[in-house]
This record gives C-alpha cells, sequence and structure tokens, in this order.
C-alpha cells in the first residue's frame, strides 16, 4: 500500500462542483488501494477577499491577527472536501495546520516550519480515513499562534507532511499539465517534461517558472521527497520532480531543461562610483542593511569611463527596487557616487539543463540565437546547470520563443493547456 | 478598575464600516478606564453562506467538520476587529475559542461549556491589551476538535467568560435599546424595561422573547452574571439583567415585567386516546423518545366525549412536529388511539412577573382582556411568574397588543427603535 500526499490549490476547489471533482479524485485514488493526504489551499479568491476586507480596515494589520483571518480560508475548504469525500461514502477527517502538526517559528506571515509531528495524521490514516489538511498555515511551538507559511505554503505543507509521514509520492495538481520547456502562453509548441531532477526545478523555480514554489521545492530536495505535478481537470501523466534514478536505467541528462522566463525584475543603476577599494562592497552593503536580496550585478571596467569611477548595475525583485534605492540615498554623500538609476524595463531569460555541465557552446548557441532575432542582451549571469540573460521587457516573448527553437525544445505536436487561474 | 466583557452579534460586525464603529465603542469602554474583553459573532450572513455551501455538498454533512466550517466566520471577524481596533492605536489580541479556552464536551454542533480556564485571556488584559475572542465556538478536552455551542452560542461565550472572569459585568450588544416590554415591532410603545430578574427573563426567553438566549441567561443566572443589553447603533442606557438588589433600596417588584410572544409554536392532537390507565403516559414516553420537548399539554376531561376515549393536545416547537408525529402513527396499533392531528395556525402569549407570586387576579385580568378583543384561548399554561396561552396565530399580534394596553405597560412616548437585523 502506497501513501499519497495529495495538494490542490485554490482554483482546484474555487466551488462546490470544483470540491466535488477533487472528492471524486481522492476517493478514486484511496480505492485504487492507496492511504491518501490532501493537503487544500483556500477556495479561489477567498485569500484575495480575506486580504480586500482587512485592507478596508487597516492600510497597516497587525501580523498575528492577519494570519488568523487568512487561514480562515482553508479551513472552510479542508471542512467542504471532508463533507464532499464523505458525501461519497468514504471517511474523511479534517484537521487544521496545529492538529496535523505543523509547527513553525513566530514569524508570522511568513513563517518557517521548525517540526512536523504528524501523529493525528497517521492515526487517522491507521483508521482507514483521508485526512484532510488545511495547506499555508502552522502554530508556535509555545503559543500555540496561528501562523502562514507565505507565498507557496501550500505546496509546503504538502512536502513538509509527505517528508514527516515518509510518503511515496507528493502530488501537486495545478491548472497545466506539469511542467513544460517554456511557458505554454509564450510558447505554444512548448514539450512536457517527463522527468526533472530537483536541481533543475530549483533553477527553474527561482528564474520565473511558477509551476513549483522555490521553498517547496528545496524541501523536497533536502528531505528527497519526490514529486508529481499533475492537472487537477485531466487525466494525464505529469511531470516527476526526482533524484532518483529512473527504472528502466540511467540515462544521458538532456542536454536542457527548459526556458524559463521573469517579468518581474528590475535593474537598479549606481553611477559614477568612485573606482577605490570598498567603494563597490559598500554599495552592496547598504542594499543587504535595506533587506533587499540581489540577483544579478555587473560592474562596467573602469578605464571605460575614465576619470577614476565606475557605474554598478544590479536586478532585484521590482518590489524591492524602491527601498533599495532609498538606501541608497541615504548614503549618498559617504559612498560618494554621482546618482542612482532605476530601470523597471528588463525581463529575464533563463536557460536550465543538467547536461550544460559537460557541454560547452551552450552559453555561445544561446547568445547567437537571441542576436539573431535581433534583441540586445544587457546583463548576463550563469550558474553551473543555468545561463541567464537580462533584455528590454518587451523583447522578452521573442527571445524566450527564439532560444526554445533554437535548442529544439518544440513538441511534434501542441499538448499543453492551460485550463485556468493558478492557486496558492 | 472594571472588567467588561461585551458581545456583539452578527449584524454588529456585518462590514468593515460596521467593525470600525464596534471597535470606537470598544476603544472607549477601554479609555474610559475598564479591562474589556469583547465576544464576536460571525459578520453579518457569513454563517449562512456557510452553511449553503456545505449543504450545496452533502445534505447530510459530517458534524465534526460541519463545526470546523462554521468557525471560520468568527475567525475572520475577530481578526478584523483586533486589526480595526489596532488602526485606533489601542493594542488587541483576538483568540480563538480554543486560545481562550473554552472547553466544551464532545456534541458537535450543540456543544455544552464543560469549563472556561482563560489563562491567557488575563495575560492579554494583565499586558493592557483588549482580548477579542470567538463566540460560537470550544474545543474537546482530550482531541482537541473544535466544536460549537449552537443557537445563542456566542451569548453563552460572553457569559461563560464573564463568569470564570470574574468579570463585574457583561454586556451584550443587540440592534435595540434593550428588552421591552413586548416587541415594538408588535407593540409600537412598548416600555424599555430598567432592570428585570434572571428569572423573569429566563421566562420570557423561554416563551419567545429573542434579545437574550436561554442558554446564556441560564448560565448568567447560575454564576451571578450582570448582564447589560444595550444597542450598538446607540448610547441609550438598555437593560440591566440581575438578581442583585439595586443600589437605591430594595423596590417592590413591578407586577409585570413583560408579554412575549412565540410562532414557532405547532400543537398535535392525538384523538381518541383510551381512557385506561397508561395511555397518555404511553403518548408521551413515545414522543419523548423521538427526542422532542414539549410545551404544553392539554388533557380533555374524557366524560365531555363519552365511551371511553379522550383527546390529548400537546405545543412543541414546529420544526419537531413532523417528527413527533411520525413517531406517534408508528405507535397507532399500541397505544390504540384513532388519529394524529397536526395545527401549524397557533401562537402563543405569554405575560411574565415576579409580581404575580403576590398578586392573584392576575391570571383573570388576562383573560378578560384576550376575550374582549374577541380572541378565543386554546391552551393555558402557568408557572409561579408566568401566564401563557395559545390562540390562533392570525389573532397573536392583536393579543399582545391588548394584553399590553391592560396591563398598562404602555410607554408615555414611543422610544423604541429597531436598527437592523439580529445577531447570533
Amino acid at each position: 500500500m502506497s501513501l499519497i500526499v495529495q495538494k490542490f490549490g485554490g482554483s482546484s476547489v474555487a466551488d462546490a462542483t470544483s470540491i466535488a471533482r477533487v472528492a471524486k479524485r481522492v476517493v478514486d485514488t484511496k480505492q485504487a488501494g492507496n492511504q491518501v493526504v490532501v493537503v487544500v489551499s483556500a477556495m479561489g479568491d477567498t485569500t484575495d477577499e480575506l486580504l480586500d476586507l482587512a485592507n478596508a480596515i487597516s492600510p497597516n494589520p497587525p501580523a498575528r491577527e492577519m494570519d488568523i483571518l487568512l487561514t480562515a480560508g482553508e479551513r472552510i475548504s479542508m471542512a467542504l472536501l471532508a463533507m464532499a469525500i464523505s458525501e461519497l461514502g468514504v471517511q474523511a477527517q479534517a484537521f487544521t495546520g496545529q492538529q496535523a502538526g505543523v509547527i513553525t517559528d513566530t514569524a508570522h506571515g511568513n513563517a518557517r516550519i521548525a517540526a512536523v509531528t504528524p501523529k493525528r495524521i497517521q492515526q487517522s490514516l491507521d483508521a482507514g480515513s483521508i485526512a484532510i489538511v488545511a495547506g499555508f498555515q502552522g502554530v508556535t511551538k509555545t503559543t500555540n499562534d496561528v501562523t502562514t507559511l507565505g507565498r507557496g505554503g501550500s505546496d509546503t505543507t504538502a512536502v513538509a507532511l509527505a517528508a514527516a509521514l515518509n510518503a511515496d509520492v507528493c502530488e501537486i495538481y495545478t491548472d497545466v499539465d506539469g511542467m513544460f520547456t517554456a511557458d505554454p502562453r509564450i510558447v505554444p509548441t512548448a514539450r512536457r517534461i517527463e522527468r526533472i531532477s530537483t536541481e533543475e526545478t530549483l533553477e527553474m523555480a527561482a528564474h520565473g517558472a511558477k509551476i513549483l514554489h522555490l521553498r517547496a521545492v528545496e524541501y523536497a530536495r533536502r528531505y528527497g521527497v519526490t514529486l508529481h505535478v499533475r492537472s487537477s481537470f485531466s487525466e494525464n501523466t505529469g511531470t516527476l520532480v526526482t533524484d532518483e534514478e529512473p527504472e528502466e536505467g540511467k540515462m544521458e541528462d538532456p542536454l536542457i531543461s527548459g526556458v524559463a522566463h521573469d517579468r518581474s525584475q528590475a535593474k537598479v543603476t549606481v553611477i559614477d562610483v568612485p573606482d577605490v577599494p570598498g567603494s563597490a562592497a559598500r554599495v552592496f552593503e547598504v542594499v543587504a542593511a535595506a533587506g533587499v536580496n540581489l540577483d544579478m550585478i555587473v560592474q562596467n571596467v573602469p578605464t571605460t569611463k575614465g576619470s577614476g569611477v565606475t557605474d554598478i548595475s544590479f536586478t532585484l525583485n521590482s518590489d524591492h527596487a524602491e527601498r533599495a534605492a532609498n538606501a541608497l540615498r541615504d548614503h549618498r554623500e559617504e559612498i560618494g557616487y554621482w546618482d542612482v538609476v532605476f530601470d523597471n524595463g528588463v525581463g529575464k531569460l533563463s536557460l536550465v539543463g543538467a547536461g550544460m555541465r559537460s557541454h560547452p557552446g551552450v552559453a555561445a548557441k544561446l547568445f547567437g540565437a537571441i542576436r539573431d532575432s535581433g534583441i540586445n542582451i544587457e546583463m548576463i549571469s550563469t550558474s553551473e546547470i543555468r545561463i541567464s540573460v537580462i533584455t528590454r521587457r518587451r523583447d522578452l516573448d521573442k527571445a524566450v520563443r527564439a532560444v526554445h527553437e533554437a535548442f529544439e525544445l518544440d513538441a511534434e505536436q501542441i499538448e499543453a493547456v492551460v485550463y485556468g487561474g493558478t492557486g496558492r
């Protein structure tokens, strides 16, 4: 008997009809002879509606109460799903994050899981029941205060429970048939990825692929949880995210897994920074002290500007650009630069593939494909298995298609279907 | 420094504007130098919407999951109220029933409070904070499962917390200015009751007055909690429910406290029950076994019918009439009666007053007033401080007005204002 954790996002449980469909799917899995734990997000737009209510009352609501408010959404969906499963004649019990043993730190709004002790879940499974667990939420160890896990929280709940219960697989249900070599809305010929390593998935997620959340993949990688990304709207096979060898023997890593893109980046340029030791370091110290994470960094060679000054550019999430720019302005005199320029018109393309390690020439081919489509590359960064470039945001889709084609990633026929919104 | 528990129903926290108004009121109470605990119901129609969702999924949802679902409403309103108070610059913390220490038995949907250990509430008050508590909910002692307290649950939560915290007063906010000598929607000249005993309030609540729930009043009576019924829409003085002597010295009990009415009753008549020992008892055993509570009972004198048979009539909540009638039909042969007749056209008028004890002639005056207005009395029952009569339901309002006038309960000017719906 296998133990399967299934996670359904908000679009999969948006209304009574959807909840009944999910119940059917869960019951089918159970009746195929498996033990089943289900993790659910809040229904459809519930979380946004609760956020709107909170914002109507206070522009800056207290974090502890915000978490109590937001977790109401998952309580509603978990109770309704348990009812829908009971209605099919199968025993189901719903559990809050607390009841499921999800213990977190006290960082309300973005708590990290400290421990998972799913004793009641195991008891429920042992008694032949399906266990429904509210995603996105936990409880602090000492005060029993409700916390939320931040973006991707329900995915993380599912993976953490799968690890703690030693589940065979953690199925993440979404509104597409798995992970693709590019976003099918941009590249209609994108190919479904059958199997991919956690390392590649992390690079894809960190650089704009929206299907899986970074934290959940990190958790899965650390605890060796096999993820199975599937559509809740079809029976298609989806994508397996695992570092285990495939049963049919080891295969060569494919050269390229896919092309990710990210429109959320902005570029900040600090102009005429004195070219003396420590100036660049001081720029990054100031930004780090403001709590902003940087992505790519480029420092011009000083001789191209002359007169002992240089420009420093970096990219970051555009939501944090204002904060970084303000922090730098506060230290302008001290650092001695001339100006800070903010550019919200950039996009990032990332080519990811474990096979790059052993194949030189991938970068040259990437740059060539982009150049041939008449698009300028503004910044470059690389890891062992990824090459990222910054372009104008308006050129990003065109660049993605050009690179996808150059690396022969197209499927033989169009297979991607996007079914609805995306869950939390 | 006084400790005040304030309870606000669903209509008082129906939207962001209402919540802000309640927050202002709570903060005013705090800044007048009191410690404040606030108990809230779910916002407006939230509970009904959740019930609709559940019914769309299952006609007979499991009780444990139903309770998880329904308690989401109070979690939302308590979090929002805490935010609204914080927005006014005053510290507030929200607590679930569990965090507030409301321990119940395991009767999901209609749990009874077994213990209240409000340690965290006391800590919150000691730290200078306002404590917001979700009404209507508790948690079982051994399994930490969420329970709901059934109808009037939030009132009961407020009274139970007031008792456990040894509060000076428990203020129940509603949409009228207190308790009145009759429902102001029927008798516009009804007078506000300034002060009333718990015994009279129990009789009023048990016989149709909707302002306070029976269980909450029973709890207040048992633990000596002073209730103060007030409008959340005005600053008027409301009604004090207490058994303590008024400070200005003992007053004579007023003859009559008020006229309650109840449209939810139905009458069942069992025709031609054999007039032998045990037949009537058997009728009531069968009804009791079906879990139905009876209110008034009338057995005709057998000689009026002749031939050794009699009719037995009783009233009960009309929601339970079908169940009682079915139970009786299942035992028709055994009991040997001829037929069961169901009458959904009755109404009940109850005159309540502690002064009745020492004033004979109240009943005669009551019957006279009803007779003079041309209305027939079908059944009568009395307690020490109450006389109830059954009339046709269509005559009920007219009877209430006639009795109210006969006992000179009218105010000198119209003072009752009904502001909105009623909360839970």
